[in-house]
């Protein structure tokens, strides 16, 4: 089985349906922070407004955003907050042009991509009795793939830093290059350098499971080392740290970026403790991603969910598909994302350990 | 069955154990927001520190974090981030008297306590198949006195905002008065101003569970029109809400406090976006609160149970029980919340739409 | 909301669809308990078979199974292993009609029963987070019917009888005569006996929690003492057993079949230890139910509601919904029954004690 | 790592704490199926009865039952339901030899054995976070000893059968000789012959997952034509399957038992409908047992757990210890075994499919 990516058809706007479409109407923002009554929200599918006749594509997408048209005709995708008054917004609820807003849900539509659509409403009965062979083999020639001609985004509960085996496996994928960028908390970050610095996580051996005496004192010792080095670089550097997941992560100086939550001890240096500034850097990784893997975290998977459009507009001008793939050992968590709307993601049910170790050693990496 | 308090019971210092404790050490943060080697970290019950001769108690507790000695002779119990260089931060990794600091576990240990205690062990096996009906029972007794005599606090996931009967049950409880504090996200109060404002909450109905056509803009519509009033209270009024939660808190001036997170769309203005100062201001709801009831969320209930010690210091100095309830569908919930330490929580599996319900039923609100 | 039956719409077979139907084809079974190559398989809908030009509806049927024309034009739904050779087995696996065989799904597709229809794509969703005040409100009238006019079959796992509250909300139920048959298998009814002698369920108090010393013998204990009465009604009356559920059950003269598994201790004498013929056992009782409610019970459940039709002939001709509710703590059991095809389902998530309670209480029998 | 079985350690009856200790005492049992008064119960731990000053174990052990003494003096573990009227039961609800009944829990207490006890207490806790590299580690030394050594025994639910790639992990693993028994039900052995057969599993394909048309008949024409052939090994023959599960088990000779349940279809030929007969044919396996590996079925899983002592005597009188593993994706299943007193178990959360492809990969059998 070999790999292409599919290839994206735009819409055929000299046909008749499209004839009477009205331009978009586009009105300021009444204040900062807010849209104008009736505002045209996103999807995560490629969306084209009518403009003086033409139709343009709103290249970065995301998800229940407002359209802000600039002075240099480009369409910003803007969040709510971001707005600012007096910017130019889209208006209109409809997506098949009768505003002059046309959403091209089908644009990868080859046969091979066709079968996918045909599995959307299949998919919504993924649980741990779904078979994922399949899901594997695709995922391993896509990783293939985008290694070299993509962008691999990471997003990671902290769940498989408790397990030296999913470590390793993590790490040895970000040496082989297999990661563009990650995206975490807090905890994945402390509970990672715990386990490379002590051997433990909250405490616990990561490979033996034993409870160290006093071990309760390691996670907080960690954060507060890395606080007192000022960040995690200089940690890793001063108590020489040799592997894990954020040892490889900088030593190949793979960008992150760890968002805050109520629950943090310390935080680390690096967290960003605003959650909308922590939006904000997320969407910046996620703007260059191909390939999204979120991994045991509801909080990140939904939060990066949100942002990731289903397609990328590559600089020579060329559209592909984006690809999600949540991973979970909860159907709760998994199917929460397809409520919410997320539907070019692919689903696994399986505890990330292993999901980790089977990618490791399907791309031949550990 | 009757309701009392269990009395607290405070080491008695004078037993030859403690004769010869040293006097806790207390050194000086070595800068902002980081602790010196060693330092003690607190749990959620009673400490005392030695000085000069005489154990003083750390009066408004928290787990996992520093103990400071001001100079006044307070001791203030100090998370690592707001540490100030210089502050004269514990030491220590015993709490048993021989590093000057002594863990008082047993201190409501009459009868009935005692029992409680022993069903510690047991309460790791805390299933969907447990009993809880006692566990009403008490709860149910519990309320009818803080109502008058504690304090109230409820921390809520969005989960229930779904439904209009628990909507009504826990609009019934806070206008009875059986809420002195709220503590949420940006979901719960979006959801339920949208049930007020629409009926619906994510486009669905609250009662008939019909998806309304695009409904989906029902909840940015709210989100945008409450940024747009500037505050919750502003948009009840201006929109004249009648139902709800957060109608119910607002109007009874139930302080709440809202606190942001990255998957958050909006947020609605009283968000408090960033995770650090909103953890300030959810202690200082905790630091008021007897009794705390945890629905439906594992993010706010692993943030408010950190930070909810197992007693109170009462003005006149009386010291009482905090009691801590969580209440989750998903064993894996509550019992990551007894993993983390958080030992005298009473956990409940069920629905809290069933929960909510039946507790008003109990109180007789509805 | 005042309650009526949707009334039941046969097709009109003098539609010109039906004009060239054919006759539905009947050949022999080749030997005991196997079906001749393309056998019909039933579904829980009404299915008409035309015979000698009149179409036949087969009056009790099931899922999964076949039909079985007698020699007086009846039509049996019968199980692959209970076929006889030679019996004339309905072949076709269409259901249009080209075959002869016609499949009925909107007979009973009033207004009403519309709009629940329409609730299906929907109800693939269901999770603890769907809003359930209307179903309870549904459920509550519906069984006001049933009472007076109906069969009311209860299918229940284990679970709630370790719970004082929830056994004494299923007796006040079954005492008020809302219980026309009961399914469950030896763990439920052993349970429920431990409790009402011992008030233990598996040697923990069914109300303190407590765990008895020397408890665990309590269940083996009741075991042993039934089997040597030789009858749960026999020991009921030795051992002067007052409450429960099966004490009402015996008490009200409610028939109740108990079905054997491999993981049974004992079993209890009233236990059918064959699967097949507990099958028969549990189809008898199904075939006079009305309301189907299945209580945290995966195996149950499954079992029931694959021999539970979607509707049910009257003894007066009259054709009227059986409805089915399904009710679990976890969302995979509940969509696992789905995934089985057993649309007609009411599935709630939610803890069935408080299922239980908040039923009896709308009843108004608590 | 090198893997060496645990040296068991008998109690020394020398000791001066077992110098008063009484005979057992034996009582005839009153009836068939019924014990006398006071009967003792056994659990999964080698148990020595002291007879005529003697302390004799009773060497084919299991939970919840009762023991027997012969007129040969061996001691045999009966369950409730096959004691015989006038079978001498032992009595005494005591375990440290104060009835003669002397429970031998520490018998492999070597250091590497004695760490594994340490780790119970901490084994409440497993979830889908606990580290489970080094129990893979452990399970693979394990199984290669056992492959010469000793005897696998595998109890499997339907959830792999689903999968194509977890389907021929298994087929390896029985075809390199890691396979000596096989538990399951009426739904694994259909499911893997409808993916032999005809490469789906109810109706979906078990590679690329999707649903063919009218495939919903795939399942029950298996189960019809298996039923036809009169046997699995003639199925295999006459419809020439070439791989899966049940098609490695007939190849290999390994032996099998399938258990029926309420909720089967058909069922196979082989499946034993009674679930005591059932229940007696497993043990039969069982005892033979010396590893027993459970997946992702609490049925079968609980049946197996219970039957399932901690130790074996072998024909040379050596007593080693019986290895339990239980795997599922749901911490509820799990610990649901853990609660039943099952302490000897290994658990892992995760999906077992990635579980069976982990571990054909450590054996090298993939």
């Amino acid at each position: 089985m070999s790999f292409s990516l599919p290839v994206y058809r735009a819409p055929d706007f000299s046909a008749p349906a499209f004839a009477r479409c009205p331009n978009a109407r586009f009105v300021p923002a009444p204040c900062d922070g807010a849209a104008p009554d009736g505002y045209h929200s996103t999807s995560m599918y490629p969306e084209y407004f009518r403009i003086d006749g033409r139709w343009t594509l709103a290249e970065e997408s995301r998800m229940d955003s407002c359209v802000v048209l600039r002075g240099n005709g480009r369409l910003d995708v803007v969040e709510l907050r971001n707005l600012k008054q007096g910017d130019l917004v889209a208006l209109g609820r409809t997506d098949d042009g009768a505003d002059g807003i046309y959403l091209h849900i089908g644009g990868f539509a080859d046969p091979e991509a066709q079968a996918e659509a045909d599995a959307f409403t299949f998919r919504q009965g993924r649980s741990r009795e779904t078979s994922y062979t399949k899901d594997y083999d695709r995922l391993i020639q896509l990783l293939r793939h985008e290694k070299e001609h993509g962008n691999i985004l990471w997003v990671m509960g902290p769940a498989f830093s408790f397990d030296a085996g999913a470590r390793a496996a993590m790490q040895a994928l970000v040496e082989a290059g297999y990661a563009h960028g990650l995206l975490a908390g807090n905890a994945l970050a402390t509970h990672d350098l715990e386990g490379a610095h002590l051997h433990t996580a909250l405490g616990q051996d990561i490979y033996t499971q034993q409870s160290m005496p006093g071990g309760h004192y390691n996670h907080l010792d960690v954060i507060n080392r890395v606080r007192r080095c000022g960040s995690i670089p200089r940690f890793i550097q001063e108590y020489n740290i040799q592997d894990g997941i954020m040892y490889s992560i900088v030593k190949q100086g793979v960008p992150f970026v760890l968002t805050g939550s109520i629950r943090d001890d310390g935080p680390l240096p690096e967290v960003i403790g605003d959650a909308y500034q922590g939006q904000a850097a997320m969407r910046s990784l996620v703007k260059q991603a191909t390939t999204v893997i979120c991994l045991a975290t509801m909080l990140h998977t939904i939060a990066a969910g949100n942002m990731t459009p289903s397609f990328r507009v590559l600089p020579d001008g060329t559209i592909r598909p984006v690809y999600l793939y949540t991973v979970d050992a909860d159907e709760f968590v998994v199917n929460k994302l397809l409520d919410r709307g997320s539907l070019c993601a692919t689903t696994m049910v399986t505890n990330v350990q292993d999901f980790i170790t089977k990618l490791a050693h399907g791309l031949g990496v550990l």
